[in-house]
């Protein structure tokens, strides 16, 4: 699903609980088991969970490749919004980011589980359609998938 | 003065009180008076000040040259601190802008008057060195003489 010109969007029922999907966004130790599709790996450099806080991940391949994604928080509503970007650092320094985004993740109760939303915003719609073509709906789905596992196996 | 390898600061005693330099920035039909060195006039399309509100200024000079700057206030706290950016928009949607920069602008009181740091973060050195022979000091020197008197002059 894409809402507007230059989002590209993921709805999907997951099925835990919003708490336990907090969980898996707010530990950093629960998050790096699901960020990236396996069997790529997530080390978390930095997950501090408040407006302008950095959030850091660094993800490696099993063919040596890897993917460095600094960038802070910018809304962190407990148990329902996370907002994220990759135009700044640390102390709201502007970054030159290979992908330039903002990630809205949203956490509603729907039934037993959670409506879980994942929007990530861009420049422009040549921007949107390249995150496309890099495999956006696999990716962030894959993750969302591995949330899912993850948080349902949490006490 | 320069902080820090990719910024750039002026800092200034400011001769009206802090309340006068707040209210200078605070209210958009006074900030235009102020914001870019004359004989160019601004106009504020945005001034949303909060946190992730939209902070728009577009400047025309005599010769018919003009500059679109639109961002958002990243933080904002009353009489002492206030945060912008180039880097992202309205709703925390990636931008493309010509001048990569992050504006911190600190008041602090200081005798009868106000110490007033205006403080701009770059994304590299390179970036810092085209903004200084942009004339960075001049400009932003030039704001700060034209907002003393603005302040100064409010009842």
């Amino acid at each position: 699903m894409t809402e507007g010109k230059h989002d590209l969007e993921i709805v999907r029922q997951v099925a835990a609980p919003p708490a336990k999907v907090w969980r898996a966004w707010s530990d950093p130790d629960i998050l790096k088991l699901w960020w990236c599709p396996r069997p790529w790996t997530t080390e978390v450099r930095a997950h501090d969970l408040r407006t302008g806080g950095a959030f850091h991940t660094f993800m490696s391949g099993p063919d040596g490749g890897t993917s460095d994604n600094p960038g802070i928080f910018l809304e962190v509503v407990p148990l329902q919004r996370i907002v994220w970007t990759s135009m700044l650092v640390e102390g709201w320094r502007p970054a030159d980011p290979w992908l330039p985004m903002t990630g809205i993740f949203l956490i509603e109760p729907e039934g037993q589980g959670t409506r879980y939303t994942a929007r990530c915003l861009h420049r422009s719609d040549a921007d949107r359609a390249k995150h496309e073509e890099m495999g956006f709906f696999d990716g962030w789905g894959t993750m969302i998938e591995q949330m899912e596992e993850v948080a349902k196996g949490l006490d």
